[in-house]
Formats: C-alpha cells, structure tokens, sequence
C-alpha cells in the first residue's frame, strides 16, 4: 500500500509545519515542458560544459590514485588552486583560509547554522535568492528586509539603519556582483560602506559570488572579501564555471572559524566527493580554466546583448530593466498595473515562453507584481531573440 | 595578516560556542601516522572498491549524456535500481518511496531537521554513531538514553519505559545491523516490539542501515523498515557496498514526507550529483554488484574471523566483545580497572596500533571507560592478527 498522506499522529518539527515547496524549483518544473522556450532557470548551457576535458580529468585520477573512491580530508592542492582562482578576482587569501564544501548553497547552509540563533535575526534584500530564504526557515527568523537600487546595489542607508535602531542580525547575506535575480553589481562605494558598517556593527557578511568569474566588461570589481578578510565570509562556486553537477564550492573565512565549519559540515554530509575533488583539482592543474572562462564569457555576454537589445525592442513602453555586468538573469520592471503571476500562465499557454514572476523572490511581507527575472545562459541567441519577441506579445 | 583568533565580538549561534571537534574525527586523524596499524577508522579497503568498472560507468555517461554534468532532477532509473536492493534487504517498497541523499548522512540530518524543534528530545543508545549526536547539536536537544544489550541490540524496554513516563522523542534512533560502534544487531523480537511501540506512541524510528548488504552469515534478517513503512525512516548508503567518494545515499519514507525532505536538502545541498546517480545507475545497470558484494562479503567475513580469533587468543582475561553478524566493527569490553583512552597512548606510541576508545561514542552524562571500537574491514588479515597481538601486550 502507498501512503498518501502523513501519519495523522506525525509530530514535524513546528517550522516544517508551514513549509512548502520552493516556489521557484516548483515553478521551473512546471515550465519545463518540451518545446517551451524557457527563460526560468538558473542553468548554464550544457553544450558550452567542458565535458571531454572533465571526463579526461576524472578518468586520469581513478586510474592512478586508489584513494580518490575513499573518505578523505579536503585536498590541500585543491585550497591552493583556489587561493589562486580568487587572486583573479583581486581576493588576497591562504588555504587556510578555503573550506570545502558541496556546492556554494552548502556554504551558505553551514554559515546560517554556525552563527543563526532560533528566533534570530537575518538581513535580506526584498528580493533575493530563495536559497537563503530556505537555509534559514528552521530557525524561524525575523527578517530584516532592505531595498535593492538596480543601478547601485543593496540599500546601504536602510542596512545602517537597522543597525543604528538595535538590530543585531546574525549575518547581511550579499551577492556582490550580477546579483540574483536583480542583475546588479553593488557599487564600489557601497562595498566600502557595507564593510564599514559590518565592522562598526560587529555583523558579519556573507557574501555570495556564484558569478563573480562570469563577468563580461573589461573591468571587474573585487568582491568585498577583498576589503575585508575578518568580516566577510566570501562564498565561492565551480557550478557556474565548470558545472553543477560536481557539487563542490567554497567558503574563503577567518582560519580560526575552519574547525568549527567542518563540524557543522560533517552533521551536513561527512564530507565533499574526494573523487570530485581530485578531478577538478586535475582539470585545474592542466591549465583548462582561462580558456574556458574566455569561452563562457564571450558567448554569455553575447546572449546578454541580444536578450538587452532585443527587451529594448519588444518590451512595452514604461517597461525598466537591469544590465547587468556579468552572470546570468536580467530582471525587468514592467508597467506598475502588470502582473508577470498571472502573465506567465499567458506565456506559457499562447506563446511557450517561460520566466520566473519577481513575487518567488520576496522575503515575507514584501509584494513585486510587476516584475520578472530573464535567465540568459541557457537559450542560445537565436532562442532568446524569439523568446523575448514573444513574451512582447504576451506583455503588449 | 592570517588571522589566529576570530575576531573577538563574532557572535556565534548558542550551541556553537561550546562545540568542539569530533572526538572521533579527531582521533581518527592524529592516529593516520604511516606505519601504525590502525583499527581506529571506519573505513572499507580501497583495494576492494570497483575502481575499474566505476570509471567505466562514469567515463560512459560523461561521454553519451550531455546532461550529466547540469543541474537535473532525481535520477528515477536509479530510484528504482534502489528498490530493486531494497527487495535484497527483504524490504517491498517503491520508487516513490525512496530520496536520494547525499550519503547517508545527510538524510540522517535532513531527517532531524525535519522533526526536531530547538529544546526537543532524541532517543539514542548511550554508545551510538557520534554522527547522530553531531546531527541534533544545533537544536540543543534532551537526549533520552537508553543502554544496549551487546547480544541483542538496544534496550526496548528502556526505550518503553521513557515513553510511557510521557517523553516524546522527535525520533527514535536506531542501527539494526551491525551497529557502529557495537557491532551488534537488534534480534527479531525487539524489531518488532520497537516498531509497535513506534506505532503505538506515535514516534517515528530513523534506522540507519549502512552496513546491511555486508553480512557475513548465511541468513541475513530484514531490517524493521520491512515491518512498518509508516513509522519507519529508512536510510540507505552506497559508501560501503561501493565507494564513500560517492556520497550518494538513500532514504526510504512515506511519499508524503518526500516534497518536505526535498525542502530541507534543497537548503543544504540543492541536490545530489546529477553525474554521480549517472555513474552509480550505470554501474549497477551494467549487473557489477551482485559480484562485488559477494567479495566483500567474503573478504571482510575473513577478516572479522581472523580478528575474533586473535581477541581470544591475544587479549587479557575478563575480556568481552561482541561478534559481528556483519558490518566493519567489533566492540570489547576490557576487564573493568582498564582505561582505554589512556591505553591508546601506550598503544601508538609504544606498538604502533591504534583503536578508538569507547567513550567517543558516549552520549552527554555516560563514560565507557573500559571499552573500544575495532574495525577490521581496512586492514588485511596478516595485519589483523599481527596488531591485535600487539594490542594483547599492550592490554597485558
């Protein structure tokens, strides 16, 4: 017999009572249908992953070292290739300072546990990546919710002005560059005063940077690790510049604050894939990165311009967007009147084309009706130039 | 400037600033000197994992399946590959049953996560899997102990007795077979006097089932999830039957509690390797496993042999110790003046042996000062007899 529904008599745990399902996971599923043109993911594009170099890679290391299948301890090779990847983003740091982990979101989870009391307090953007949102539901917080400028980044005066009411949060979570899913970059002036007020305050920074590698201007900013290393605890990907599925991220934080992440860590899931490891380690070490990233890029930047130019064209009249320096999502603030919930059905019905509406991005007690987030990476240029034609129609 | 201290007005959460590190980690890594013969870790013999055929499998998806290495949903063919080893375990269950981990651990704390509330309580054996403790040390829970009977496994009418005084555990933990760091396993008669009083009280049972699919006798008893799927969490691990690199694991509950288990890991992890469920699926499609578990079967079923005849022959009079029915470990009790933590430093130092000292497995308010845990699934025979004979002199 197949249970339908719980145990009558199942006692969750008081958070999980109210939970549900990621609004945004649940909706990329459902606009995953054959034949839709989908703008809705997070995805890289799978034909640009660099798959034969990996397989070489992965195959090279279960030939010769009989350990890469074993539990082992995080590869020190591996920190100092990272240590080197994050001088390219001008972040001066030590393998002392690189702890492992699975996946960047693992990352942000270990923080959230190490430093989020029950009933604490978290600073959060109105709009902001759900997977911070799901990491610290359990310690049913109160969130402290700032505003986004879209050409400057987080509200810097609002941040200092929960500090100078009292608010002791236990972390300011931040994506410093091509922000999820609002597509700025924080200015380098607010980076300054973000990490003033986090030492004057005594509040640490998280600071996510799955993107920070995909940017597509000349010049790139240092993240805000690079100001500050005992503050700012910096979180670092592979998914978005080798792939996903090696589920292997990092988090570049005070030495003394290592012993205590691999605690945490080690409740989470022992440990990150020593195969994984060792075959990125070896990708690393034979010097298939730079051109690789020169690879993504160029093209991602070049879908980026098609899908601006063609927004441009399509979109209706008092229609305002990101533009987004690097990463992945362009979000777009359509007519005030609009509603991109009840527009997708629309979308995907008529002219099968998907986005993800802007209200799976707000913290509780904030409503963004008018708002959408565009993916970029996924669809080739020609997709997106179809794609963003038809949602004009949808939205005319 | 490396940084030696965290910076002074860092405020962790609560429970975390008294955490420490493992004791078992810990030990684990200061006795992994080259040329000690250690019993301490918990860890399969690399020369037995299937390296071969492994990279077989993965070097096959990498190079058919462009999506190995995205972002994608659980693998349903390996959802159902696990069913199909459930059946082997004498458990009928489906594919909606089973969430894929990453190892088993995680689903041991996505399980926690989901029915402990801060304050709660947990039912544990006064010496269990310190993975567990590490687990629910975030919720700061009341731990309800109860003892465990080295022939029969845990002490049911212990756990009775707490529940019929009122106590309410979130979950009751509990390894069937093979218990870390027991060695024993539950007889039939208190599997099912547990589930009833499961059922009966309404507190679910996660059972921890690792070390299932390696036992050494000729019959092999189904674990309790094949007495109840209702009340009974289980969790699965492909660490020890193919490689721990994998981190890949299983849980097998009711279909209504998957959407909620799928929050929880979304927020620790996002999901679990598209490319490594592709390698482990294609693994087992290719028919490799029956062969492979035949071996280790066979391989570590001699080497607990070995090793249970040189406990007789080598340790002091007084001794008891447990005799695997599977699994990696054998637990002894020492005549009762001894003190194995202090021993252990005789031992490395000395003999160049090492073993875990039982009170790394303690529950809070326990001491188990005369026992130790000895793994014999790492080391070959000759080294089997050769350090427990050192172990006897050191014991003498």
């Amino acid at each position: 017999m197949i249970l339908t529904s719980l145990p009558t008599e199942l006692q969750l745990a008081d958070w999980a009572c109210g939970m549900s399902r990621s609004v945004l996971r649940q909706m990329i599923a459902t606009v995953s249908r054959p034949g839709i043109i989908s703008f809705a993911g997070g995805l890289p594009d799978p034909d640009l992953f660099p798959r034969a170099e990996f397989a070489d890679a992965i195959a090279r290391v279960l030939a010769t070292d009989k350990f890469a299948l074993q539990y082992r301890p995080p590869l020190p090779e591996l920190k100092e290739q990272i240590v080197q990847l994050m001088a390219q983003r001008g972040v001066a740091c030590t393998a002392e300072q690189i702890f492992l982990t699975t996946g960047a979101q693992q990352g942000l989870d270990v923080l959230a546990r190490l430093l989020l009391n029950p009933g604490g307090q978290v600073l959060l953007e109105e709009a902001v990546y759900p997977g911070v949102q799901q990491v610290v539901a359990p310690m049913q917080p109160r969130i402290l919710p700032v505003p986004t400028d879209l050409r400057s980044g987080m509200d810097v005066d609002a941040v200092e002005a929960h500090l100078w009411r009292g608010a002791r949060p236990a972390f300011i979570y931040a994506i410093s560059d091509a922000h999820n899913p609002l597509g700025v970059s924080i200015s380098v002036q607010k980076r300054q005063q973000l990490v003033a007020l986090a030492r004057q305050y005594g509040v640490p920074i998280v600071e996510d940077d799955p993107y920070g590698f995909l940017h597509y201007e000349q010049a790139s900013v240092p993240p805000m690790r690079a100001l500050d290393e005992e503050w700012v605890f910096y979180l670092g990907s592979f998914s978005k510049i080798i792939a996903p599925a090696l589920r292997l991220g990092w988090v570049v934080a005070p030495p003394a604050l290592l012993p205590k992440l691999t605690v945490v860590k080690e409740a989470g899931d022992l440990e990150s894939s020593a195969l994984i490891q060792r075959a990125v380690s070896a990708y690393l070490a034979a010097d298939h990165l730079p051109a690789h990233l020169r690879r993504l890029r160029q093209e991602y930047g070049r879908r980026r311009d098609v899908m601006l130019a063609a927004i441009a064209r399509y979109f209706p009249a008092g229609s305002r967007w990101t533009v987004p320096m690097g990463g992945m999502f362009i979000w777009v603030e359509l007519p005030a009147y609009m509603d991109t919930a009840v527009l997708l059905q629309t979308a995907v019905d008529q002219e099968q084309v998907a986005y993800i509406p802007g209200y799976a991005f707000a913290v509780p007690g904030h409503t963004v009706t008018n708002c959408l987030r565009l993916n970029f990476s996924h669809s080739t240029p020609d997709m997106i130039e179809e794609g963003i034609a038809r949602l004009g129609r949808v939205f005319a």
